[in-house]
């Protein structure tokens, strides 16, 4: 954790345990940085960062104020999953494809859905990129920038990476249809039918999904809301299962927001590198922190090429594009060769729009944006589920992404909550669609990707009566 | 075969035969018409085919003639292929990767390549299609237009089905990243490690890519090289392997350029559809006829919903653009479920640019453009095979498509060929990466959808020498 991320967590817990009440002022940054021995910019960060997340908010020419909202933050929840730690085929496709279908419909409030509001996006801007450079393909670009992809746009996704203090090989990424080809390539060149693989509990459910088409079983790790897996429950994994990958989503995790700290994520890239063992990392979200700095990916630690790093542009930049890639280390060979099979090559106007858009600068004010209208409606959900659900609730404060996790009290059973909501026009996720083994039957994953308008609102509040009602 | 499919056979023969020579005239429309009892269209109709196929020539007010180039031609093979009949394991995966990945930079004389000149399309057009409706996409269907693709688009590509006489349910259509993410998914969903597959012999080798990746056996079957896949010996492999599927590619054959005659192609499906085993239609080169009339699809004679059509706009309209389509018949549920895990969702603004560029016609008159453009050009290769190539050559002459088929004399070489060309800035693809046993030792196919400029001539004249030189 960087310092400021603990000067943050600090005065959270503070307005927590009420030491911090509503309307009182923070210390002064120079106060601050004084008492703590911290830089004044250090003091900034983490103010920022408990603004964004709603608990404090600036006056001008006064300083920092405890939030009324704050005060009304639910508990987080705070133990680590306990999964049986066996391993196990995978049979939760049914089950997730008929939630997650029954969540696409435009019609529905969308706290099911697995995306962001698309009008976040600049789709405008994109569209004219699209409009820029499409008239003006290379038509042997279509035939000879076959499979790793248009060689401009890995130049500038490798420009990130070294932005954020990486060096990733352009010659080494792979572009994909999406991060989902990206992942669905990972697992399939490090893979065979009957193998077993480490993957978090709760997990993303496109990742179950994956594992029961390719025959493969999962071994659910028991991990943390706030700092993800947890890395001696690997070590045990290993030893017991000798599983053939391990699949994490090490930042801002799908669903329950968890980041694993950075000496964590090098923690995990040494271990799984002792015994050999390639680790798939799926980093969609990374570009939508809420702090003052990116989040350095398990990738970053990684010496041995076994760490296959898969991000995408359609959750940061360009929904629908379905343009992602894979640093695949010492298997980006390997990648390119099965995506030369299965899909052959990726949308080239795209791109190169993509391309395009990144030269020109002006992504990264985008992001500015993206992140605080997150950020915004993040601090709006969570003081609504505040307002709405039963006591008891538990809620994660993701320190970035769009998706908050919630443990219902007592026996709440959160597939009824789902099927009542649909009923109602409302979708949501529940728990047990994030296990291979069903568990978490008293959680809800919640999306605050969209603007909580009174619509949102409205239904925010029949989703709490549900929850209470059905415990 | 339609009757001016017969008449062009006979007449073709009759040059090869040499009762017609260069420079004689062939009967008029009006003699030929009253002489076999058949409709003048239909004698013009075979006029025409022959014309595209560079054997006869129109003057003027005075007929038509036969070519010089006609003549010269080179024998057709005649042989069906004799695969031994077992299912086998494929393991070609090496050889083929090597060899037309080599096959792909842009410097080399491009007969290895498995594309059409990118030129023969109107780029330009979608170009200004991609920026006519990118700048207005509808920033909701990039979140709900999921899985089974634009609507709009799979209404067009309904229509034109509907053009050629087939009743195909848009709704049962599945957008997808080129034709062969379609025939990944056909395969996925009807088959599991082990099980065997019936396919062409040679085949094309992404097939047999594809099966080696998905761990199934090949049952390689005799494929006639002007009449397609033997129903007898489909028949004989189903009683002696049981096999879970059959990939055909019924029309203008990769590497043959067999095209099966349309009552073939029905008693294929009514035979599969006895013992219910699904066809996988591989259909990407349909619209590329020179005839008049576009070949029908095995899936027109599909009652049980137990044929996969797959097809793309790849190669007939738009080369890197990736958008392809299955109709899945009673697979097509399963097909978006399983697309929904593996890459979720097809490029958009391409979706919504093909399905504008459709709606606002011209395609046809594209694909006459593109057809004559591949006609002439199968034509003058096929003179130039003529001329270069050793005395006992044969060389198919499909009626579509951009390939020909060579059957090189005694024991020739074709690997020895296609390494000694490559050395020489010439790609090609030897026989044997076309088949499962490695067979096709003697035999090239060669790729006709580039102009022969002289640079290609001369490498044509090479190719001959080696040709000759490896025997």
């Amino acid at each position: 954790m960087k310092r400021y991320e603990a000067l943050a967590a600090e005065v959270a817990d503070s307005i927590r345990r009420r030491v911090l009440k509503p309307g009182d002022r923070l210390p002064s940054v120079r106060q601050a940085s004084a008492a703590r021995g911290v830089s004044p910019s250090t003091v900034f960060q983490a103010y920022y960062l408990l603004e964004a997340r709603g608990l404090v908010e600036s006056r001008p020419r006064s300083g920092y104020y405890v939030t009324r909202a704050a005060a009304a933050q639910p508990p987080e929840p705070e133990q680590a999953s306990r999964p049986d730690g066996e391993s196990r085929r995978v049979d939760v496709s049914d089950l997730v494809f008929e939630v997650m279908q029954a969540a696409m419909a435009r019609e529905l409030v969308p706290f099911g859905s697995a995306f962001p509001s698309p009008l976040l996006f600049p789709l405008d801007r994109l569209g004219r990129a699209l409009a820029a450079t499409a008239p003006h393909i290379d038509p042997w670009s279509t035939v000879d920038d076959l499979t790793p992809g248009n060689a401009e746009l890995r130049r500038q996704i490798a420009l990130r990476y070294l932005l954020g203090g990486m060096q990733v090989d352009a010659d080494g990424l792979v572009v994909t249809n999406g991060a989902l080809e990206a992942l669905n390539l990972a697992i399939g060149v490090v893979t065979a039918p009957g193998d077993a693989v480490l993957v978090e509990s709760p997990c993303f459910y496109a990742t179950l999904q994956i594992l029961q088409r390719r025959n493969l079983r999962a071994i659910e790790v028991p991990t943390h809301p706030r700092e993800g897996i947890d890395l001696d429950a690997v070590a045990a994994a290993i030893a017991r299962h000798a599983p053939k990958a391990c699949w994490v989503m090490s930042t801002f995790q799908n669903p329950l927001g968890a980041s694993m700290p950075a000496e964590r994520k090098r923690a995990l890239v040494e271990l799984l590198g002792r015994h050999g063992i390639p680790l798939i990392e799926d980093d969609v979200y990374a570009e939508l922190y809420f702090g003052s700095e990116r989040p350095v990916p398990a990738k970053a630690f990684d010496r041995d090429g076994l760490v296959m790093h898969c991000s995408s542009f359609s959750k940061c930049l360009a929904p629908g594009h379905r343009i992602g890639w894979v640093a695949g280390g010492r298997f980006a060979g390997r990648i390119a060769r099965h995506k030369l099979t299965t899909t052959l090559n990726t949308n080239v106007p795209s791109q190169l729009a993509i391309a395009h858009y990144l030269q020109r600068g002006g992504f990264d004010r985008h992001l500015r944006r993206l992140r605080k209208a997150l950020a915004a409606q993040q601090a709006q959900c969570l003081a609504a589920v505040a307002r709405h659900f039963p006591r008891g609730t538990r809620v994660t404060r993701p320190a970035g992404g769009y998706f908050l996790w919630l443990e219902l009290p007592g026996g709440a059973d959160a597939l009824a909550v789902q099927r009542e909501a649909a009923a109602r026009g409302i979708s949501v996720a529940p728990g047990p669609v994030f296990s291979a083994s069903r568990g978490f039957g008293h959680c809800l994953r919640l999306n605050c990707g969209h603007p909580l308008d009174a619509r949102a609102q409205e239904a925010l509040a029949t989703l709490g009566r549900l929850a209470a009602a059905f415990v």
